[in-house]
């Protein structure tokens, strides 16, 4: 894989490292895309990027709701039977975020200003992003100014943003036009050049309208609502028929005479502060922002619902409302911090992507996590498999109650995902490769629909969780039905071998590999199918056994046969799995071994990513992988191949990935760790850690890779620590890259507390709560209650 | 293969048989879209289809002109590198058919007109079509129309179009309204509907603008001549730039008193004749029109040559242009007539299929052949490999200049073609797999891009002309350019494996049969791979050895080394042909033998073509085929297999084969006659000969399958008579089915003619020329000259 500079590609006299906040100690217009990335708030579902409160130039003046989406109809350049219909794209929902700032009718523009201070950061702790400035205006009066930001973690329809403002010199007037914008274009503002490439040449940006897309529906004022009144307005969406209302409401604190305006026009509501203001006397402004969307109630309905949301933010206030941020980030920390000792810089860049996944979890309330969560309109807000595979495993041992939210939300979806089957031609359920409102909206079917094992990531999301929580009543019902409907394609897709051995093989699919598409049993799509046939065998046999009333449920509602489980269960067992004797591995696909080797030493840095610089028959026809999907298979099968097995696959598919996915990384790392490379590990976890941080893929500025964050979690708990959770007890097998002293994590297990300690080859397991907790020693499972520690020695 | 109804469903009480027409007695608005392809003019460059006079409606009013394209930009609904850019589409061009009838003031609407007669037919002898009928008109009147139409086989811009009107019983005014109308978008018409389909969901018809494609650049009336003055016009294509012009001119021949006023508009010029007509005193006007474009000269221009073009129409006269017309055909027929002794609705349709070659190639001029010739908009009006496959063979034997010429115009693609190559990481040249310009217009790689094949469809062709002609000159330039560049690209894509035996494999790529795609080894590519690859080496030594200038000029045109040409023998002899030892097959693919058969028994009629009712993934994973590719490479390279492999290659696939494509039934044919099963041979040549004549396929309203066209003579002279023409040497295994007596047909053979006599398993071979012609007999070649016969029996 492609090794690229890290942590070192850091500027740290800007980025100074400090293990619970992100800091920025000055303005640098080149990485604007990566910076408001990377100082984003959100909660799941509000999502504003870390634009300045002057809007002006920006890479993406973004503020997302997740879900709320406008649709279009996909016209395919050449069409054919049952390609996907609806485009679906996140839309960058009216602007709160602006507060701008006149002194003596002089705006503040960050990128001109004479600035005598400047920092900016986002806090893990208390869950609020602050920048502060001292501008000397051009008149030459210094002014302090200070904005923050939070996006509630408990109150999902919550923004707070203050602004603060302090003449240090002399008297000045003061205007403050705090505004809700309705950007249908962006061409109202200056934008940075987009890093890179042909427009529409990269399938990871998102679409972008030439139309309108929000119809305005209302607009509101009630002048007697803190000071400048309330403003609402409301929209509806020119095809999906989604609405959308927002709303602000200002509280002024200061001790300068003032006066306000407020103007509200259809797509620009403005509240215009005008200060006579004193030196020392500072100016506070807190704006109360909400949003609520639906896929249909009139925008009035939404537009109430938006009022009485500030109507209880504006009477809990402000300082209630940061110790609820706190104490909710106090808990999430509480079950899933992981402390690297001695290491400040690797500790803030872990605790960065914990970070990212509460704010792309707390509040997602049975919508999904898109691969960008709020972030950004990357991959046009689309939900992936990558949530099911890499994020709810994470969620499972920290947040249970967020994990089962996002599973339901797949639950939800199986009417359209039965839909799609039918539509390929088979039984039980596809989910679609990407997707916002469950249609299928992946426009490329060879490195889309074909990638059939999202049905299986989403069962093996379901194991995690049964695994973690042992939430019954769950699987019952949801994890049940699940599990009926995907073992079901997977046994209708695939078929018996005519030849004498009637292994069952599973043909033309993509897997998670996307550089060669539509093969012959794909090894990480058998394997994952098989798990997921046998998965729900047992799942659904237990149920009938268990659970008579469930079943006879899941019946009505599935038409499920007995019969049908057995067939899972013949066809899991027949499951073709290739091996070559020769050399030792476990073929891709029928076919990989056959194919042209990769000139590697040809290939210069910049043609990386590949898909971007080769067409992808070029690259289907090569031995060159964007991620292995073998060594994926061992990561999440580890059980189904020998050690020996894992390694000599490992051996020989690492050095043929290229890593042009953000999801390659952390899988190698946790594979290398397993294999007995722990410098190598090391090397991929890096790459896996600072891949946001760093921007090594270049386009960070599109969003926060959230799928890595959890892959962050897993390379260390999956793989350092070498954790996992089967048979109903955990295990370990610690292996600790040996830069690091030692490092601890705690998780969330059947509700109970658990803390690790990794150091080198040895763990220590102790229980924080009541326990008991089964914990694997030495072959035999050690029940262990509070306070208890047992050590483990690999 | 499904076998469909074919002579059988043509209702003989409308099509009567007749050896030298196709006629239609009676007029039925039904099939008008089929009936306005079967009795289409053309040739080869300006195409009208057979609309009624009147205009109104029509499944498509078509005047096409070969080669003349408008452009758009192709938008991928997910794109990637090296995506094919640039749409193209055949633009209808301004309709000059238009005589449109007054009697009394009622128009004659062939809808709903009370006929006392009615006639149609098209004469493969006099090339010209007519159409007769007596019209009843509201006012009881007799009238008898006679409308003529001609398109020079001659002379590339001329058409000639003669209407007659005669009063049987009393006097009537008479207006004929004779137009040049360009319909921008079809709206100012009736349609009748569309046979099929949703919008946009069948690859094979055309695009449909949604906007003006044509834009008027000059409107000329010069009142002087002939009759109503002579009317120019003008366009050019937005997009594409390229620029047309056509014109008319009438005469008017009566003893009627008559008026004449002339009107020209941007999009519409019409000459109104009015008449005072006295009964049986005929009327006649002659239309003389004529079409000239360019890829940008000026309108004015054109219109110049337009005006040039009709004066020398008119001086040379409606006689003597009818008679060249058929002197052209004369010699035609004699040079490639088919005789079918004793079956005359066989004889019939196989000169409908011989003339719709003759349409489709007399006038090229160095444009290729479309799929649909110039009798439709199918396919867009772009050029495929079935040209080369399909028609050329016939034409090196049947009009050898028109051969040349197509070959001509893939060599002036070369510089496209190389460009392409490089777009796609490869050496040499790649031609495009659809294009009217040069640039690859195929919108979905899988079935289009990754046909590599089409290189070696281009050697082929050159090689039939080669067999066919002996033409030296052609050789040392044209066909040594094409062939250095297409064995390069094959070299440079196929690779040694790393496995002991170090064959020559070529992966990803899409073989003919476009029922699985993007496969390694396909069969038929390797096998054709091959071939092109040895006859490159051929021709470029003896290049080198015979003709050292021609070479040098050569090597200066390509940069060939001769190191390269021993690579290529040396690829081909390591070519990669898989053989399963168990079956005794060829698999058609690496995969091929492994996949999923497909339910047949389960698949009714109505699901074919398998394209339009299942998604392509469906289709890809099971063992069934839209044309066996397998059976291709063995009737274009038969050497490469024992019979014994031929046959069991047949039976193996041909039960897979659903016959889906309109390329399939024809090479079926031959194969099935070859594999010694003359009757299926017979039920597969039926397929193809009345393939549209009986429209099997639904969709020869879009316009003729020319291709098949080709078929049909190859089913008969490779097939039936088991021709070849290898190492300089005629040689016949006749086997002609039983349920004919005997066939006669005639070639054209390095300048000499010859005629060959079929009857079951016997022929005659008789030299009509000079001679020598090498004939092999009995495993001898036997020399025959002048009205010397040999007899062959197999």
């Amino acid at each position: 894989m492609k090794i690229r500079p890290t942590a070192s590609a850091i500027p740290r006299h800007r980025f100074p490292v400090d293990p619970w906040r992100l800091v920025e100690t000055s303005f640098d217009h080149h990485d604007m895309g990566t910076t408001e990335t990377l100082f984003a708030n959100g909660n799941g579902y509000i999502g504003m990027r870390a634009n300045p409160s002057e809007g002006r130039e920006a890479y993406t003046h973004g503020t997302y709701l997740n879900g709320f989406h406008e649709t279009w109809p996909i016209h395919h350049a050449e069409s054919a039977v049952a390609f996907a219909k609806t485009g679906q794209t996140i839309v960058n929902v009216p602007d709160a975020k602006l507060l701008k700032l006149y002194v003596d009718d002089e705006p503040l523009l960050l990128r001109e200003a004479d600035l005598d201070f400047y920092e900016r950061a986002i806090s893990f702790r208390s869950g609020r992003s602050y920048r502060e400035l001292i501008w000397r205006t051009p008149a030459g009066k210094r002014v302090k100014v200070r904005s923050e930001r939070m996006i509630s973690l408990v109150h999902r329809h919550v923004a707070v943003l203050r602004f603060e403002v302090t003449l240090l010199d002399d008297s000045a007037p003061v205007v403050v036009s705090s505004q809700l914008l309705n950007r249908q274009d962006g061409e109202d503002e200056y934008h940075v050049k987009s890093a890179a490439l042909g427009e529409g040449m990269d399938p990871r940006q998102a679409r972008k309208f030439d139309r309108r897309v929000l119809v305005p529906k209302l607009q509101r004022h009630d002048p007697d609502l803190g000071q400048g009144g309330e403003v609402t307005l409301g929209y509806q969406c020119v095809n999906s028929r989604m609405t959308i209302a927002c709303a602000y409401r200002h509280q002024l604190e200061t001790a300068n005479a003032w006066e306000v305006e407020t103007e509200v026009d259809e797509d620009l509501a403005k509240s215009v502060f005008t200060i006579r203001a004193e030196p020392e006397a500072p100016i506070t402004i807190t704006k109360f922002v909400t949003y609520h969307t639906s896929r249909g109630i009139p925008a009035p309905e939404l537009a109430d619902r938006c009022n009485r949301t500030i109507d209880r933010a504006c009477s809990t206030g402000v300082a209630a409302l940061y110790a609820e941020q706190e104490a909710w980030l106090d808990e999430y920390w509480d079950h899933s911090d992981i402390v690297i000792e001695g290491d400040d810089a690797a500790q803030q860049a872990v605790r960065w992507n914990l970070f990212q996944l509460a704010q792309a979890s707390a509040r997602t309330h049975e919508q999904g996590v898109s691969a960008k969560a709020v972030t950004g309109g990357g991959y046009d807000g689309h939900y992936f498999w990558d949530t099911e595979a890499y994020v709810v495993p994470f969620l499972s041992y920290a947040n249970p109650e967020a994990a089962r939210k996002l599973l339901r939300f797949r639950w939800k979806m199986l009417d359209d995902a039965r839909v799609r089957a039918s539509e390929l031609s088979q039984r039980g359920a596809l989910y679609p490769w990407r997707t916002i409102n469950g249609e299928e909206a992946s426009a490329y079917y060879a490195a889309g629909t074909a990638q059939y094992h999202i049905n299986a990531s989403i069962a093996y999301a379901i194991e995690s969780y049964e695994s973690a929580t042992d939430d019954q009543d769950f699987m019952a019902q949801e994890g049940a039905e699940i599990l009926v409907e995907t073992a079901r394609l997977w046994e209708d897709l695939g078929f018996y071998s005519n030849h004498g051995d009637r292994t069952f093989h599973i043909h033309g699919v993509t897997g998670p590999d996307e550089y060669t598409t539509v093969v012959n049993d794909n090894l990480y799509t058998n394997v994952m199918a098989r798990f997921n046939l046998r998965y729900a065998t047992t799942v659904i046999r237990r149920l009938r056994q268990q659970s008579p009333e469930a079943y006879q449920a899941l019946v009505r509602n599935t038409g499920l046969e007995e019969i049908e489980v057995d067939r899972w269960e013949r066809a899991a067992d027949a499951m073709f799995l290739a091996y070559d004797e020769e050399l030792g591995i476990n073929p891709q696909d029928a076919d990989f071994l056959d194919l042209k080797p990769w000139d590697f030493a040809n290939t210069p840095s910049a043609k990386y990513p590949l898909l971007l610089h080769f067409h992808p028959l070029v690259i289907y026809r090569h031995q060159v992988l964007k991620q292995a999907d073998v060594v994926l298979a061992m990561v999440l099968r580890g059980n189904a191949f020998t050690r020996d097995k894992r390694r000599r696959n490992f051996d020989y598919y690492d050095p043929l990935t290229t890593g042009d996915s953000s999801l390659s990384a952390c899988i190698q790392s946790i594979a290398a760790a397993d294999a007995g490379y722990p410098d190598l590990a090391a090397d991929y976890f890096n790459q896996s850690l600072y891949l946001d941080l760093a921007d090594t893929h270049g386009n960070t500025a599109d969003g926060v890779h959230v799928a890595n964050a959890g892959g962050v979690w897993a390379a260390i708990v999956r793989g350092f620590a070498g954790m996992n959770d089967h048979d109903g007890c955990l295990a370990f097998e610690p292996r600790l890259p040996s830069f690091w002293h030692s490092v601890r994590f705690r998780l969330l297990r059947h509700g109970q507390r658990v803390e690790v300690t990794v150091s080198g080859n040895e763990c220590d397991v102790t229980v924080l709560s009541d326990g008991p907790v089964p914990v694997r020693l030495d072959g035999d499972v050690r029940t262990i209650g509070r306070g208890e520690t047992v050590h483990i020695r690999a």
